[in-house]
C-alpha cells in the first residue's frame, strides 16, 4: 500500500484527485491540505465524501506530508508549487505537479507566460513532461513529474502522428479549442459566476493564452524544427470537456488525398495505448463520450490539401487528475490503467 | 419627456432598467451611476447597449442626480437605498427604490431580516409598497416606491384571490419556490460560479428567507388575520425565472371540491389586470411563457380540500425592474404598459 | 462469476447498469439486447464504451438470454417487462426489473394509473419491491424484484421514518418534487429537446403522477394506516439528479419543537445503511452531493407544528440503475456496495 | 398598416417573427398558418403570446394568405418554400422566404447539397439575396428576398472587408462556428434532446455543411475570384447565438503586421450600417452582446502573418427573423431598425 498526499484538495483537480484514489485498490491517501481558513473535515468541504473519507483537509505542512507519505500530488496555483516541490524532493518523496510550475523547460518563456520568476530551476532540469504516450519510459523512473496542461494534452496528442513524420505545413497549424468552465479552476471570479457563463460562449486569451508555449515546446522536439501554433481557446457554457479542432495543410510533397492512410497512420502511432482512440472515418468524438474518462478520442478529416483533427478530453481528468494517476500508475510499476 | 436616473445601474436589475427604459417613448434616461472604480462607459460595460447609449457610468453624485432627473430608481443593495433615498426625496424628486428598505412597515422585522438598522424610519411611513395589483390607487400620487421583491410578486399575486375571500385554512399555506440565478444579484461568490450552479439544485434558507417576512405583511393585510407561511425557495441552474408551486388547505366550511370556481374566483378578481394571466383548467405556466415579459401567469388546481396553485413571473421584470417601470408608468399617468 | 443479461441497454437505465456493471469484481456481462433496427455494436451505441465491451446489441431473445446468463436486468419501458419477465422466471433466471410492472401489488390501481391491462398477475404476487432499506431480508430470497421507481425511492427514504414512529399528520403530507430530464427516459418527444427544457422548469402531472400511488402503497404499509399523499413533480434543466421538499404536520399529540429528535430519529432509522445519508441540524442536501453515487442525502428541520424534509438522489443510480445492483449484490449475497 | 402573413409560425424563426412584428408600429399580422393537425390559437401554441394576439394558426391557403396580405414571410422548411412562393409572387405580394431554397443561384450545386430538385428556377433568377450590408439597393425593389442563412450571415460580414479588398490569401480562409441549438429549427430527434445536448459539444457536418456553398456563392462575387472556405461547424450547448472563428492569411504581397489598419478597414467598410458593430482592438465579441438583438459584432486580430476574426450573431435574429424584418423595412421604405 503506498500513502499518497493531495496538496490543493479543494479545487476541482484536487476534488477529482479525491474521487480516483479513494477507488484505487494500491494506493491510500494519508495526507489532505489547501490553502484554508482553518482545518476542516474534506467531507464537510464535499459532502458527496461522506461516508467515504475521514480526513481533515489543513494548510499545508510539509513536515508532515513528508512523514505520511509517499508520493505527493501538488493540485495547486502556478507559482506556489515550486515552493513546495523542492522540499518534498529533498525528503525523497516522489512529486507529481499538476501546475505549469515545471512545464516549460525555458524559463524566460514561463516568466513571460505566468508573470512570475521561476525558484527552481535546480529541480526543472530534472522534472519529466508527464504524457505518457510521448514519455513512459522517463516518466517510470522520474522522481518528479510536470503533469501536462489541459490545452496541450489533447492537442499534442491530437497532432503527435502528423508532426512526427513530418508530412505537415508546420507553419500552418491552426488550434481551436473549447473548454468548459471548470479548465479555469475554482476561481470566484465575476466572468466566471453562473449567471455569466450560462447561455454564452466566447472566444479568450486569442492567441496569447499560456498554454501556447508548451504546445509549441512539445511539438517542436517532436517534429525537430520550431513549431509556432496559431492557439484560440473558447469558454463553453458546461462543467467539464474539451473539444479542439484542428486545421492543418499538408506539405506541398505529399499526395492530395490518401483515403485512410492518415487514420491508419494515427492508428499505428497509438497502437498500444490504452487511453487513446481512434474514430472510423468520418466519425468525430463528441465531448459526452470522454467526460468521466481518461480517455482522448480522435477524429481526422483528409480533405484534399488540408487535413482536420477534432479531438476531445475531460479536462479534470485526461487533462489534469486522470493523467496524474496515470502518471503514478506508471512511477509505481502498477497496471496503467489502474482506478482509471 | 421624463429624464430618469438609474443609480445601481451595473446590477442585473439596473441592466434590465436600461433594456426597457431605452424602448420607452416617454422617458430619457440622464444619469446612471453605480459603485465603480472609475467612470466608464455603460456601454463598455455592457457591449450590448453599444451604438444605443452614450452615457458614461460614475460613483452615485446625488446633487448632479438631482439636477438631471425627474424621476431615480435604486437598484441597489440593501441598507445602501436608503442613505440616497432621503436626500433625492428633499430634492422634489419621484423615487421607486427596487431594494428591500421601504418594504417592511414594521422596522424590527426589518432589523431582525436584513440584519442593519433602519435609517430613514422617516420616509418609511409614506412609502408605498408598489404592486399595481393592490396599491394602483395609492401608487398614482406616491412620492416613494418601494418595490417588491421577486419572490413576494410572484407568492402574493398568487394568493391574493384566495386570501381576500377568506375561503382557505390561513395556518396551511405553502409555498415552494424556485427562482433563476439573477435572483440573487451580480454577487461573486463561489456559491453562484458556473460549475457549482450548473448541474445542481438546491434548497436554501429553508423557511428563514428575507422575502418571508414581506409576504406574510401583505397577505396579512388582505386577510385581516395574521397570516404566517412556510416558504422554502431553491436554486435553479437557469438565468432568469421563477416558479412558485403553493399548497393551501379549504376552510372547513368550504366545499371539498368546486370545479371552476377557484379559476373563476381568479379571473374575477385580475380581471382587468394586464399583466396576471390565469390558465385555464389543467394548464400550469412554465418558467419559458413568462421570461422576457412583465407576466405572472397562474394555474391552479382545485383538488380536493386542498388548493395548488403554480405561478411564474421573469424574477428580473414583473419580479424586479419591469414592475418598476410598471410603477413609474401609473405614477406618469401612462398607459401602464407602455416599453413592457 | 455470475453471467447477467441487460434487457433494455440503450436506455438511460441500461447505460448506467453497463457502466456499473463493467466495474464490478463478480458479474459479466453477457447479453446485451434493445429495441432496435439491427445488430449493433454497444460501443458503437456507446462510443464511450469502446475498448470496454465488445457485445452487439440486438433485439431481446429470451432463448439465448436463457442460455448465456443467470440474472437477468429488465431495463424496459412499462408493460413491456411483464412480457419477458415470466419466460425468464419460467427458465429459472433472477430478475430485476426496473420498470413499474411489478410494483404495485394492486392491479386496478397499475391499470389506472398505466392505461394498460397487467399481464402476469402470477408472478405480481411474488415480487419483492426492491427497497433495500425496507425490505432487505426478502430481497436476499427473491427471484423477482420490482426496482422502485425514482421519485417512490427518494420520497419513501425520505418519510419513512416519521411516518414509521407515527408521529405526523399523515393525511398532511407534501411532496413537491424535482427531477432532472434523464428521468423521462430517452423520449424523442418536443417537450424534451434541449431549446424547451433549457432556461425553463415547470410542473408536470400535477398531483396526478403515476409515482403516486407507488408511494402511497409502501407508506400505507409502514404506517398501518391508508396514506394519500400530495405529489407535485416538476421538470428541472439539468441531466441528473432529483431533489424532493417535503412538508408534513406533527400530530397534535407531538410536542412542538423537539430539537434534535427529529434528526436522531432518522439516524437511529438508517443506522447500518450503506447509501442513506443524514445531514446534521441546519444542513440540508443539494443534487451536486448525490450525483454519480448511489445515496440517498437527507436533511431535515423541525420547525414548530411542521417538518420539512429534504431529500436527494441521483435518478439514474439509487432511483434507478444503482438501487438494482444493489439488489443484485443482496441476491448473491456480496458486499452491498460492490462497484456502487 | 402594412398587413403580413407568416407561413410557417409553429418554427423557432416564425416565433421570433411573431414577436418582432408585434413591437412592428407599421405592420400588423393577418394571418398565421403552419403545418398543423387541426387550427389551434397562436397563443396556445406559444402561452407567452397570450393577450397580445389573437389569430388562429392553420394550414396555410395561398388564396386567404393572398387575400389578406401584402407581404409573406416563408418560415418553412427547404423544399416547402417553393412551392408557396410561386403563387404568392404570382397574385403580387413581397415574399421573404427564410428557407435556403432562393439562395443559392446555381441549382445544381442546390441540388446537391439539399438533396431535392429545384422546382421554382423561375423566380430563382430575380430573387435577391437580403444580406442588407452588400445587397441594400437591390432588397429596396426586390419582390423576392431570399433571406440568408444563419452561418452565412454572420461569416460573410466578419469576412467581406477583407475579401472586398483583395489582400488575404483567399485559398486559406477558414471558419470554425458554434452554433446554438435553436440553430437547427424544432427539429424532434434525438440528437437535440435535453440530455444529448446538455453538457455536450461536438462537430458536425465537417466541411460538408449545405451552408458552405452560399458562403462560397457570395465571398466569390465579392472577390471576383473562386473562393473555397473550410467550415467546420458545431453545436453548443445554448439555445441561441453563433459565434465564429475564422482564420485567414495574408497575402504575400501585404505587410507582416498593420496595428490597427485591419480594424480601420472593417470600421470604414461598416461606416454606415446600424446593425454591424465593430470591437476596438483587443476586445473580441461574445455571443452576450448580441443575443435578442440584430447585431452582428465583430472582432479582429491581426497577428503577423495571419488575422484572426471573431463575429457573433443571433441565429434567430440577424440570422433569421431580425434580417427577414430588416429586409421588409428595407422594402417597405421605413427606417431600418424599426422594431428591432
Amino acid at each position: 500500500m503506498i500513502n499518497v498526499g493531495i496538496v490543493g484538495a479543494t479545487g476541482y483537480a484536487g476534488e477529482e484527485l479525491i474521487e480516483i484514489l479513494l477507488k484505487h485498490p494500491n494506493v491510500r491517501i494519508t495526507n489532505i491540505s489547501a490553502k484554508i481558513d482553518a482545518p476542516k473535515a474534506i467531507s464537510d468541504i464535499f459532502p458527496k465524501f461522506k461516508g467515504k473519507i475521514n480526513l481533515i483537509c489543513k494548510e499545508p505542512d510539509v513536515k508532515e506530508i513528508a512523514a505520511n507519505c509517499d508520493l505527493v500530488f501538488l493540485a495547486l496555483p502556478h507559482t506556489v508549487s515550486m515552493e513546495i516541490a523542492p522540499k518534498l524532493l529533498k525528503a525523497g518523496k516522489q512529486v507529481i505537479d499538476l501546475s505549469a510550475d515545471y512545464r516549460l523547460n525555458n524559463v524566460k518563456i514561463y516568466e513571460k507566460f505566468y508573470h512570475a520568476k521561476h525558484k527552481d530551476e535546480l529541480h526543472l532540469a530534472g522534472a519529466v513532461y508527464g504524457l505518457p504516450e510521448l514519455y513512459r519510459a522517463k516518466i517510470k523512473t522520474a522522481k518528479l513529474i510536470a503533469n501536462p496542461g489541459c490545452y496541450p494534452t489533447v492537442s499534442i496528442l491530437a497532432l503527435a502522428p502528423l508532426v512526427a513524420v513530418n508530412k505537415i505545413d508546420l507553419e500552418s497549424i491552426i488550434i481551436d479549442a473549447k473548454s468548459g468552465v471548470t479548465g479555469a479552476g475554482r476561481k470566484i471570479a465575476e466572468s466566471f459566476l453562473f449567471s455569466e457563463v450560462n447561455e454564452d460562449f466566447k472566444a479568450y486569451k486569442v492567441n496569447i493564452h499560456q498554454h501556447s508555449p508548451e504546445i509549441n515546446q512539445e511539438l517542436t522536439k517532436l517534429a525537430g524544427k520550431k513549431i509556432n501554433i496559431t492557439f484560440v481557446p473558447h469558454l463553453l457554457p458546461l462543467s467539464r470537456g474539451i473539444l479542439t479542432t484542428i486545421y492543418v495543410k499538408k506539405s506541398h510533397k505529399v499526395a492530395k488525398s490518401q483515403g485512410h492512410k492518415v487514420i491508419e497512420l494515427y492508428k499505428k502511432f497509438y497502437k498500444k495505448e490504452p487511453f487513446v482512440r481512434i474514430k472510423p472515418e468520418g466519425d468525430f468524438p463528441r465531448i459526452k463520450d470522454v467526460v468521466m474518462s481518461n480517455f482522448c478520442d480522435i477524429g481526422i478529416k483528409d480533405d484534399n490539401d488540408k487535413i482536420i483533427i477534432v479531438a476531445a478530453i475531460d479536462n479534470l481528468l485526461k487533462g489534469a487528475a486522470g493523467q496524474a494517476v496515470q502518471n503514478m500508475n506508471i512511477m509505481l510499476g502498477l497496471p496503467e490503467n489502474t482506478a482509471l
